[in-house]
């Protein structure tokens, strides 16, 4: 799919959803709309993702096949000043692809301009309508079950799954990721944003996920939250009950020591935090914390070794930054 | 509030939601809607709650301000057989009070009834439009907060809270349950029922009923599902640590040593169980399992008291069973 990635004023530091698009998707990005970065390129900012032209507006991008909204306000909203894009998009006979809260299918004009012009308006946060609870059954699949879980958000959990679905691939294996939250819906074409189901109907949602993936030889499920959060967790156990994993991996932020934008609260040390996901898995599936991801982009490199020689000490297993090193490792462990 | 409660064909034994507010509620029950037991009492059934007239539909009920629906077909339909019953109450000028999937507020002849006869129709299952994620603040509460938790589903958590309740009423405390699911919410007219609620707000609304509720001097919180459950165990991570409790009791079922309806799982043993409470718990709010209540329904005294001698040793901390022996002794444990 050729695509153009709606991203004005943020790219790419606030623009998590375009940037892991250009990353790790299998789409064709033939420009990033970004009216204050206009005539630049990707590859300016971000040299390890595929280059694209940076453009003002839709009517400057070339001919593609659909408009991703790759940023995402505080709270959810759309910003009026994407409508022009949004619009010309649809003329164009372009899909339009969001994860806002705010669903674009239910915008009038979008809607009418969709019809007119053939177009499909896909609002990936809009959970399936036929949910049920879980059976208790995604641990029957054939396929190896690897979910990344983290301390906290904005763990790297999401990169994770992805650089190990990457390191499978080299290796020849079948691999997938299975997307619980909205980027890696947009990236992957498929998945449920867990966080927006009905919370009886969460862990039946990832059951569902896994089984329509069994015939991989391995799934890297997406996790989402942390088991010590307090605003999140129901979400975590959910994915954790619900998707029956083999093997988990720990993300973690090297130095982070509190919940991210919760700082009354301590997140538990590593190896604790491993035996709580252990502990919780143990009654359902029996996964086991195998190895863990440390993000050190803010460190250099000697800082960087030391934190992960910590970590790994801490889990007692293997443990990589996958954005500087890869997940070779980790998926020797994992498999 | 006077209240006539329709429970045809299923009263008392499949009843929950009518015996529930029959033996809890303030609510003043003039009548049982059962066609199959009408000319019958509800003493002939339970000596030991509120007694009522059984009639056989609503033209028989004395006068009252509300219909509730005290009976949940599985799926949470409506049955169109209760049509009559709940237009008749709606030209009466009654409020009709529901807890179904099915939102009776949306069934265009119940809307222009309640419209015409300025009646309201009150689903209480349908979750507020207002709901956030958690702040994480639910600690800060002057009441003393005590969580209800189960081994299981159906593991006695809504009847511990209520007994509870009654026990600390009796000691001259000002005490309130807060109700997290639909029979809570008819027996005490407030709540959320945070299985219907989107699960990145599970925690939130828990958040925001325990907030509300801080005037009194203790709340017991009803506690759902249950921390190893394949299905539900998101709904009770959102609730204990959205709720932030002080102290936690774990309701078990004598003998029950799978879990219901997911026979292929293993319950825990009671104290492994409570430490994974206790686990769940130490990251955002400390609680420990101080007490336990067993239902024991199913078994003579001596079966009983070798049970709960048992489960007390297992838990090393006061257990009664609440609906024999009242909850004072676990009221002690948990203040």
């Amino acid at each position: 799919m050729r695509v153009a990635i709606l991203a004005h004023e943020q790219f790419p530091d606030d623009a998590k959803t375009a940037v892991g698009v250009l990353r790790y998707s299998d789409h064709d990005a033939v420009a990033v709309l970004d009216r204050e970065r206009a005539g630049q390129r990707v590859r300016d900012h971000l040299p390890d993702v595929q280059d694209a032209p940076i453009v003002a507006e839709m009517d400057d991008a070339p001919e593609c096949d659909a408009l991703l909204i790759g940023i995402a306000p505080i709270g959810g909203g759309f910003e009026e000043s994407w409508r022009p894009d949004v619009a010309a998009a649809l003329r164009r006979g372009c899909d339009v692809v969001a994860g806002l809260h705010y669903l674009l299918g239910e915008d009038e004009q979008f809607r009418a301009l969709a019809e007119e012009h053939a177009g499909e308006i896909r609002d990936v946060r809009r959970p399936p309508e036929d949910l049920t609870v879980a059976s208790g059954t995604a641990g029957d699949v054939d396929a190896r079950v690897v979910l990344t879980v983290g301390t906290d958000c904005s763990s790297g959990k999401m990169t994770g799954a992805y650089e190990l679905r990457a390191a499978a691939r080299e290796r020849g294996l079948d691999a997938a990721v299975v997307p619980t939250g909205q980027t890696g819906i947009m990236i992957s074409g498929r998945g449920i944003a867990i966080d927006r189901v009905i919370s009886d109907f969460a862990a039946g949602a990832t059951e569902r996920l896994v089984t329509a993936a069994a015939d991989h030889d391995v799934l890297f499920v997406e996790g989402q939250g942390a088991l010590a959060h307090p605003a999140y967790s129901g979400v975590t156990t959910a994915i954790l009950h619900g998707a029956q994993p083999d093997s988990l991996v720990l993300c973690h932020v090297a130095g982070r020591q509190r919940v991210g934008g919760y700082e009354r609260f301590e997140l538990p040390d590593p190896g604790s935090y491993a035996q709580l996901y252990e502990s919780m898995a143990a009654p359902v599936s029996g996964a086991t914390v195998d190895a863990g991801f440390l993000n050190t982009a803010a460190l250099d490199r000697d800082e960087a070794d030391q934190r992960l020689d910590a970590y790994e000490q801490a889990l007692d297993a293997p443990v990589t930054d996958p954005v500087r090193d890869g997940a070779a490792a980790v998926l020797d462990a994992v498999l």
